[in-house]
């Protein structure tokens, strides 16, 4: 019987704290699609001013925040937008920018620490001389921290040069920054100074920082007053919102200054793991609070008996091969979890191999 | 000074009760994206009850209810769909049918009563021997209440025949029931046999029934899979929703007993506002919550000044036309409200029409 | 044994002249995509001028003349064009213009003329102060001659007044024209004062001009080079397309004369078919060379039998609806043909309505 | 002063030939959109055994061929295909499967050689468990010749083994077979044998085999029967299209046999460029009739000013990047054209690289 369980499948799966409840409970709303509510209002100035860009808008997740930004930079028919191979964009949004606004993606590899060669994304940029035939680039978009790459950070400095790149060529840059906070933390940069060289940024709510629902984007006026009509087409629009938004009011208080902890405890079971026989991890890769882990040949699991094994003793953990599994820290994760999720990693093994039992 | 509010622009600006509150703050959530939270699937199980189908999906909006229906009925390109020529998808949606689905709206008029004549209907399908010329007709949309016609209401046997009507095409029926419960109370059936022959059917939680967010969509269980990938899609996919549908949940326990006295108070609202001098209400029409409002020649007023003026005095209503204003009750406007809404409204327009003064 | 025949199914049907022949086999030509070929030069030059616009371009066919105009006008997300319910872009191109290019379609009512009320088109553009729930009106489409209302012709008078409507809400105009030329005829004014209030005009070669292949739209240069890109991308790109377009320019020569003449005869056949007991003709409404013919209940038949029995004796015709058929003159019908489709018509109705047999 | 011109761009640009014109000139002709034209009936036909298919579509481009084809494979919202990150479709069709068709695109690295590795296809299949942030695989293309990677071919092997990858996943296969009759040519194979596993392929009359205009989409009835609805839907149908169909079947007839000698011809002048100082060829990847030329740095040529410089000599290229010029042989290139081509390249590198003039 489980009588403990310590769920790492992703920093989404937090419950808001006692403090949220009560922010909910108390939330002064009105109707926010008629523009109204005054806790939207207030968490929308407030991430416009943390972010340092004119406007934002709360969305009700991070895939509309990307979907309303990437339509809104291109708006015109016939737009091209270069993005990472194994961007979150192109791999986990069910291709809706294609599929509901008919842009055209046009991938440049992700290398192993997130970025892409910038000559490669100077090479993608559609020539606009070139006939007939070409779409029109129109948006660049990076990752930070970059999801599939391990939560590895993408820094000013690279962020700068791919906005200079963009400005060069008169593209916009969007940066999906749904872990953006953790980017910053783990440069130990602020994080408007991070996003200084794009023109629109999504940021999600509901991960590291532990608000139950919502993403926020932000950028100049006029984007912002499109990405409104935008989330309105899509359904977004919501009514009394600011229950929500009061809730990641508090987020924003609460758990920022986690997010430093959550990637010291990603670090230590990090290391833990990798010293269990059987198990692998790029520590180097280990940046911010996401671990991906390499079961090898000799300990003779796959991961997907190796994650129901440890569901046996509550610890969940998310499949990302077939012998790969990806670990997410949160602020909802103890010291102790940890010690715990490594004694269970650790007896999971050694029971295997154990042709004796146990 | 203002010293009271009366909200009637519309049934989507009431205030979350303490009971809505209370529900909140206590609400059992977890990863809805993932498939976990208990109280949206409580949500869910509920409505499909209610409605009488197999599934249910909550959702952002009402627009992301309807979008999501008609893009599911339409998932194959080259689709149609008939509606009524003042519904609130093909006028109030932004196009988004079009705009991000490609599907191609054919309108049937609405009638004065909402309804479309249904020879018009059988008229519109495209003949599928038609040649290489015509799109595919796939569904039929119906809107019960339909708000631009004054919330009046189809009745059973007319949706019947529509449904009937689809069938022998093999079209599906989709119902707008953004305001159903209204409908349902109005003609005194049980909802699930007025949305009988529907394949679908969007419900608005946040309007006459006070949530502060959200709609949910019922229909077949292959259907609500599908949909449940497409609000993904969307990005309306989001992570502790039952925080939401916890409201959600005491809204439908505590209003939807009210609703008879909101068409109650409209009514009686409606005839007030008929005795006086320079205003028409179409008294028939006023089968449930919604009122419009004609403004009369000789009252010399607009609806923009009128309405201006009633502002003054707290009383907050919509334009609907130069000389026209929509009015919606709901449970939040009392007895009283009502009164107090009649008499500055017979100020208003004495005041003007009294050349000496006040 | 049919020893006859007269296709007037249509005015595409006509083979090309023995002219176009010789001037398809003798012209000169090069790779059009690459933009070098002469006769597709010669032949845009010629209609630009002929329609007084700036520029042109050849596309293979006027679905993709409509098409690729309506897309370049309403070349951002959240576009709707305002167009006659019963309009050939509406009713018999597929829904293209939403299916390929997400625009939003917003019909006003076809009166019997094919002109729309102008007030009613008005009504139908979107305030753009209309909050966050309207589509961008960005085009309103007029149809001259209006195929589906029986080859009516939109006066210089009314299309002039919708140009001034368009300008004054910052809307486009596009006049679908595939009979065009037909229209200036029967109005006795020149084609290019006829479409003056237009930013675009598609006009068909293939139909009472009797090219082989091909319509042009012409416009602004910016329009026609916004156009050429789209023409690629839809596939419409021709590589030596001056084969075709030396077929258009003896077209151009030899038949725009001869288009009075097939009214003439659409309107001695119409009236011959009015006279036969059991049809019906508006003879009014038989302006150019379209005539739409009723079958009466006391002819016994339908449209499809009578349609059938036609056919034996050469005669082909267009059926429309279950007691309505299509007849459409071109230059490839003699004065003979007419007098021999009449007396088909006569032997077929007299042959079923007597008992006796014959 | 120009004297002779010989035009090695595309094999796009061949003029039609003397039994082409005649065969237009005499073409039996009806309305193909009505489905009557014999011509193309015939083609069609023709081209449906060649390439071992149950059924063939003419249409006006290449492009248009495979905007069908993927369009009429990925007919269902939220489809993805897979494709070489160099191919056609991807680089030079204006993304229009996106713009247009909503698809999203997933590329796979493109080898030297053209091929794609198997086992990368298989990783970017998603896999239908996935959850509900994958869009659905449905199709894999491949191009046969590789235009983007100098012509190469696809062995049989290959495209067997791809299609037996696709069928294992319940995909579809479609080959842009533009070149197909370069690559079976080259291959030594017939070219029904070479496409045998894919379920359509798009061919091109106007390239290597020299009709005017045109493609050939091939594959089951039930795919041209939903390919014939989307041509129309795009513009594409065209009335008497004999006209051009007639031509092809010459070209047919005329031209697969000198496929081979194209083949020579490019290897004699690849070799002969690459004997050139300051010039090379990669003489390995000239398997057919593209001609990839890199100008070295000590030339002190860019690709533009060297072909300014052949183009007064009539010697015209198409530039493939700052120092890469692309030729493309065909049959109305000559033996003797061929030595003019390479006197000319000597005579300008000499030119320039003499200080002392000439």
């Amino acid at each position: 019987m489980v009588t403990r369980t310590v769920d790492l499948r992703s920093d989404t799966v937090t419950k808001p704290t006692e403090a949220m409840r009560a922010a909910m409970a108390n939330a002064e709303v009105d109707d926010d699609v008629l523009g109204y509510d005054p806790t939207a209002s207030r968490l929308e100035t407030e991430m416009a001013k943390i972010m340092g860009k004119e406007a934002a808008l709360f969305v009700p997740s991070g895939t509309m925040g990307n979907l309303v930004s990437v339509l809104v930079h291109c708006d015109v028919r016939g737009s091209e937008v270069i993005l990472g191979h194994n961007s979150h964009i192109h791999i986990y949004e069910n291709g809706g920018i294609s599929t509901l606004g008919g842009v055209h993606p046009r991938t440049v590899p992700n290398n192993k620490d997130g970025t892409m060669d910038i000559n490669l994304i100077e090479a993608a940029i559609r020539d606009p001389r070139g006939g007939l035939v070409y779409p029109t680039t129109r948006l660049i978009c990076l990752e930070n921290s970059q999801a599939n790459c391990g939560g590895r950070c993408l820094s000013v400095e690279y962020t700068d040069r791919v906005g200079e790149l963009a400005k060069k060529h008169g593209l916009k840059l969007h940066i999906d920054g749904a872990r953006i906070f953790n980017a910053a933390v783990a440069l130990g940069v602020p994080v408007h100074r991070l996003v200084q060289a794009a023109d629109s940024v999504s940021v999600c709510l509901s991960k590291g920082l532990g608000a139950p629902v919502g993403s926020v984007i932000v950028g100049s006026k006029s984007f912002i007053a499109k990405a409104r009509i935008l989330r309105k087409t899509l359904g977004g629009g919501m009514r009394q919102v600011g229950i929500l938004c009061a809730a990641a009011l508090v987020a924003l208080q609460e758990n920022v200054g986690k997010l430093e902890d959550d990637h010291k405890k990603a670090k230590t079971l990090a290391e833990g793991l990798n010293q269990i026989k059987g198990l692998r991890v790029d520590l180097a890769a280990v940046e911010t609070n996401i671990i991906y882990l390499d079961i090898l040949d000799d300990s003779k699991f796959t991961a997907e008996n190796l994650s129901k094994s440890l569901e046996q003793h509550g610890v969940l953990v998310m499949l990302e091969g077939p012998f790969s599994i990806r670990i997410v820290l949160h602020h909802q994760i103890s010291a102790s979890d940890v010690q715990y999720t490594l004694s269970c990693f650790q007896q999971a093994l050694t029971g295997v191999q154990d042709e004796n039992g146990n």
